[in-house]
């Protein structure tokens, strides 16, 4: 068989495990948001909230207002483009009215709403920038901080994913959270509450579940995780349940630690050490740590 | 001395360390592989495992014919280009007959044979994508999974270099299981076989060796690493011998399980707690967990 | 209200909240360090360092004496750029006399001492890439080591970035260890000491501090913190501390292992098993694994 031949019956089968398998196709007319446009978005909107950070044009206190300006109106439009798409493809367990006019209505509405909300996220990150020069020893100045920290990377895009994720838009949320996580090595659930002043250092390998809860000036370490306990019970069970922890204020978590649980609550001002396991929750101010780990020591 | 004189001397410098350490210049005539043609060949066959999901042409039932020819004519062209570089930049342990026209015709079957494996390959990951519904609460449908899961990444882009490394075709596999552990945080080596309805939850940090062997519905978290006991004995003693463990059907790995060793097997249906270290095998239908830690509690 | 009045409104209390919260903003007529400029120059850092093997062009004995020519200059000058925005930027504390003229010439003489540097970080990369040759049993030539393995990207961004970090250029050697932490999961502090024949393999989640010190033919797998001991202390006490361990030559650390604190020594020729947590100095040609970890087996 001549290899064009084969190639034409390559391309044949193709085609036809298409037919056979069409749920993991996207062959219909409307399309799906793109991770790309996605990308560039929450690109746009992190300049936006960090304004002369990023870019390359020199912003200054006269040209801010109509560069601004443009920004809004350009990203506006393109949420709207996203958000449209995002409804339309979503699952029609979580649909409401299905309405074609809903949704270019809708797409406007939350769009707008996320525009209006970035002054109240600038409050967030003003703090969070804070609580990373107070926690790390090494920070020197906000422009470094904002310029290169994974962490503060991280909750800049959890807090405008965040707000998508409040305004019931679908799809959106979790591709803008998944872009993070693939940046920094933070998964951090667009669903998830985190308060003012929060500080992941380090950040590679930290997850937090859909429903954590995090309260103010909290502190968090590479490789922890807030998690769920062993997923049982059917996806309809568990779906809208708290299953993951809830950590008040002025906790501190360290390297590796696992906490587990929708009912799991670590009290106000308490740390829980490095590689510390728990299901179970801890009172306010107190310090939980493994006991000494028995460690065998061999000379060569 | 003035700058230009400096900077002459500074060239001068690099130059005589390019003559001094050979091994790690590639200054001759042959191109390696390119890091960039690579990434967009794998983003290529990915896009022709789940056809209409990341690129921006609307495909429909009408169109795909003719766009899905011509994805899989160009990619096939630059897939060819791509092994031939591969084949004469591999080393000579590992090279068959060296003439030229072997390594033409060499890189003309195998491209074409990874095209004939896209069917095949699609069989497995319309069963990984069914795992990702099942496996996460948070997971409402196929296309979300699709377009953000980095556990769907991962598997999706092992399955393509796995098929390539199984071809005998050299470092091209490794170069894409890299591009993907930079993208998801998940290190599989190419060579790992890994069964249907496989599920990465969260993924950073998960480490899978070489000779893995996986059965089928399994799950694994964050942070799991299947790997071989310490390295003993010299390259060649290893290299080709069983050093990775086996997981049986229906087994699932917790975050921050470590799985070492080629004769470790967990047997089916068996669930290996977090943070688990085990050097041993497990008998089928065992749970396996960490003694309840001893944790110390101080109040401040 | 109207949708323009509506943006309209929205962008007015976003320009609002940037006069209210001007410490997040970069509003100065005086750029930052562009994120993917600094990028950009990481890459061509790279390309002198590994010729040939990362850019399109085929370079050969012949024409490689102009190519290097022409990419050391254009580095020299984009060089000078970053260092000389980096140098205005930087914070106050940090800044020596403030004049104008003087941020020209440092900036200059900086960015000739990394080219001048170049011949040795190179005698230092060999030595990298032959630890990765013996460290790998699935290794088998250098292109594949330099062209896709994460821990040898990160080492050698690494030493780039340190040489920058010694010549006492602010805010650019973070941003480069960030832009690799992001690529590879790996983070390594700019200031962080390195000896030769240095290897880490799989990589994701590794952490290693400003102050670290590690000798020669170390070699570290994924997982391993060598971090500070918690932080106490104001900053001002702590900056310039020795807060992170050492390791001494010939040392083996596995993976998922924890060593903590200033004082912390392993010695010579030990080995540290996985998960280990160490606060305490080793001896050296000493073996130091976890007591038999107390799993608990329940068959369903």
């Amino acid at each position: 068989m001549d290899r064009s031949e084969s190639l034409s019956r390559a391309i044949e089968a193709i085609l036809e495990s298409y037919d056979t398998h069409g749920r993991i196709n996207h062959l219909e007319a409307t399309s799906l948001p793109s991770r790309a446009r996605v990308k560039q978005l929450l690109d746009d909107l992190v300049d936006l909230a960090f304004p002369g950070y990023f870019g390359e044009a020199n912003l200054d206190a006269l040209s801010s207002r109509y560069v601004v300006g443009e920004r809004c109106a350009r990203t506006l439009r393109n949420l709207e483009a996203a958000c449209l798409r995002a409804f339309r493809a979503d699952c029609p367990e979580r649909r409401k009215t299905a309405l074609q006019t809903d949704f270019d209505e809708r797409a406007s509405e939350v769009s707008l709403r996320l525009l209006e909300a970035i002054p109240k996220i600038r409050d967030l990150l003003v703090t969070d920038v804070q609580a990373a020069l107070l926690g790390d020893p090494a920070a020197c100045n906000a422009e470094e901080i904002i310029l290169s920290y994974p962490g503060v990377s991280a909750i800049t895009s959890h807090r405008i994913a965040h707000e998508l994720f409040q305004l019931g838009v679908p799809m959106l949320p979790r591709m803008m959270s998944e872009l993070t996580h693939s940046r920094t090595g933070i998964d951090i659930h667009p669903g998830a509450q985190i308060g003012a002043s929060f500080f992941i250092d380090h950040g590679t390998g930290v997850v937090m579940g859909e429903t954590t809860v995090i309260g103010e000036r909290v502190k968090v370490y590479q490789g922890v995780t807030l998690g769920a306990l062993s997923v049982r019970g059917g996806r309809d069970e568990l779906r809208g349940k708290k299953r993951h922890p809830t950590l008040e204020d002025d906790v501190t978590i360290y390297a590796g630690a696992t906490i587990l649980g929708g009912e799991t609550v670590i009290g106000k001002g308490s740390t829980v050490g490095g590689n510390v396991w728990l299901t179970h929750s801890v009172a306010p101010n107190t310090t939980v740590v493994l006991a000494t780990p028995s460690l065998v020591f061999k000379t060569s």
